[in-house]
């Protein structure tokens, strides 16, 4: 019979376009479900971070990516969120609207049908190091 | 038991990226279900719309959104969707593509799981005022 | 009662940003299920594609989203991914990171809930033609 359990997973991240690898994490959220088939669903708490998947190797997560984002949010630009609130973090509210906090993951035969070269990642946007809490639901039968 | 409500909200919007936060409009509808537990989905109907989640200030919702979005998706520029259509808003679809339609958030003792600082917004990138309808699915328990 | 039900889908893309109007299979999908209401959940397995709607006309599909997105993740360019790796696809994987694999649309009396000029749609970045997959899991009653 399908089912909803809710948990989370915490850790610390560096921001400035931080990417974490939480494939593994999730994993293992799922397996203690003993569930089969069905969807994790992940959320982001928080306005400067984001979800998605990625081919999870030091180019693209340490460089490529921030690089690119640089082009229409960078971090040195005058923001007037900066200016309100006396921040610096108007380039990682940007990049956390346009790539978004919610991502579903399905799952068969109890593991989560990934591509071969891509891995779930957690993106903190924000220019300071942060605790970050994702809820996690498993959905399924 | 796990049940799956469908409903939707219905507001009317400037166009030219107005961002409207609808936090207290999915609130509403996830009270009434009453349910305790599971996911609020929500899908933007349109091709010239996106959800997500802000931190919902005056300086990111009527500047520094747009303001980045005009650099990879102007308003004023040639579109070839502009072209064949005899129409203005080819950066409004390109806009709403890469942000998307389609958008969760978790909720628990009834309650969404948002950060403190985390609004449910829609965006509508369309050039005009337009009256737009979000479904809203309820599915917990 | 709500039940969970996993198919796929498979084709071939051209890569280079081939954006595939894939509404009709997954209106088939559903119509097999025979449920009235729920979701349809769509998960693109591979790290150089994506999944969002449009309004699929020649001009936006073939010309006005694969410009913008070489402002920020053009084909021609240096990235770290490709010099690792000895290949020419790290815009594709910028461009698949941002846009994002996973798309949910409601359905209602059997029928999906998108707009009139709504079409959903499969994002192949990657340079080269591919075999593709996209899990569909239908949820509902």
């Amino acid at each position: 019979m399908i089912d909803i359990q809710t948990h989370d997973i915490q850790f610390s991240t560096k921001g400035q376009t931080d990417i974490i690898d939480i494939t593994d994490h999730i994993q293992k959220v799922l397996a203690k479900t003993g569930k089969q088939e069905g969807q994790v669903f992940l959320f982001a708490v928080g306005s400067t971070t984001g979800l998605s998947t990625i081919e999870y190797e030091p180019g693209l997560v340490n460089h490529d990516i921030a690089e690119s984002l640089e082009i229409w949010a960078p971090y040195k630009k005058h923001y007037q969120h900066n200016q309100t609130w006396g921040d610096d973090n108007g380039g990682a509210h940007v990049r956390s609207t346009i790539v978004g906090p919610s991502l579903h993951v399905p799952f068969v035969d109890g593991q989560l049908t990934l591509g071969t070269w891509q891995q779930i990642v957690f993106l903190d946007f924000d220019t300071r190091p942060r605790q970050r809490k994702v809820v996690v639901q498993v959905i399924g039968k």
